[in-house]
């Protein structure tokens, strides 16, 4: 992530980014006025966070601190507990406000589409490891490729986030990680 | 969809506002800069078209209409040319720059979030039939909900849309869709 940061700093900026954030949404969120807001340079800013962009995914992963990654010997658990997580942090705190904020800026801007594409691999990588998990345990057939199962259950989580229905029933998104699951059973 | 229209009028609107986007781009698009171009009245555009993201849509469809639902007496084989005919035309076509412009906007806009949301459930509905007629001749098990088969493979073309991964290998969309398959057979 760049320069070396100084904690202080850094965390006075973050929480300042949150603030201007909350206060007056993306469409007022800018490097200057978040610098405005934590009494910090613009260039100290771009030397941690290279964009705009960069600096919202990290108060998104603030945000988003909550996620399940469970081991309970038991993939379709594990990936339910993750996908529920997942829609619970979106639907009760600005996490979910946030990310949308940032897939709509990745479909005009390239320095956000780069961060965010960025951002979603490392994700498939991170949620993928419950998958390696299974196969090493039997679980997941062998030649299934753990990130592309995390990919189809986070798209089926983004486009619920994205077409605004977090709230359909726990049992509906069970019967969907179930089907993944069957199907990549060993 | 609203009052009655006259075709070719209709026509005249839909063909400026496909030319609008393409000279202009979607930071450019609006009904006043549409209406300029049909040499037609707002009103008649909004009489057709209850807002801008309804006309977006539209136009979309109409860049869209390869979209490929075969019968093939295989569910595995359909999903995929279905699958594979969707990215194939966001690749190809404007489609897919119209699409990611209408998600964004649903994202900040109300009415657009609206259209959005019927839309991808009418696609759901429509996109589900295949997987009925495969209920029907005993392929997929009768307690599978087709709209969410639909929903786990278009969630997975729409986040390859969103994050700029069209272009990934065919055999990895393949991959994809005989994980959800397997996972819904009989």
């Amino acid at each position: 992530m760049g320069a070396r940061r100084n904690p202080a700093s850094a965390e006075a900026i973050l929480a300042a980014a949150e603030a201007v954030l909350q206060e007056q949404g993306y469409s007022g969120f800018s490097i200057e006025a978040v610098a405005r807001r934590a009494r910090a340079g613009k260039p100290t800013i771009y030397r941690w966070w290279p964009s705009k962009a960069a600096l919202l995914i990290e108060v998104y992963q603030r945000q988003k601190r909550d996620i399940v990654y469970a081991d309970t010997g038991d993939i379709e658990k594990d990936l339910f507990l993750f996908a529920q997580s997942l829609f619970d942090q979106w639907r009760n705190t600005p996490a979910g406000t946030i990310f949308r904020s940032l897939v709509a800026e990745a479909q005009f801007d390239e320095t956000a589409a780069e961060a965010l594409a960025d951002y979603a691999h490392g994700r498939r990588a991170h949620t993928g490891k419950l998958v390696e998990r299974a196969k090493t345990r039997g679980e997941v057939a062998d030649d299934v490729d753990p990130s592309q199962v995390a990919d189809l259950v986070s798209s089926y989580a983004w486009v619920h986030l994205l077409t605004g229905r977090l709230d359909e029933d726990a049992d509906k998104l069970r019967t969907a990680i179930r089907a993944i699951v069957r199907g990549i059973k060993a």
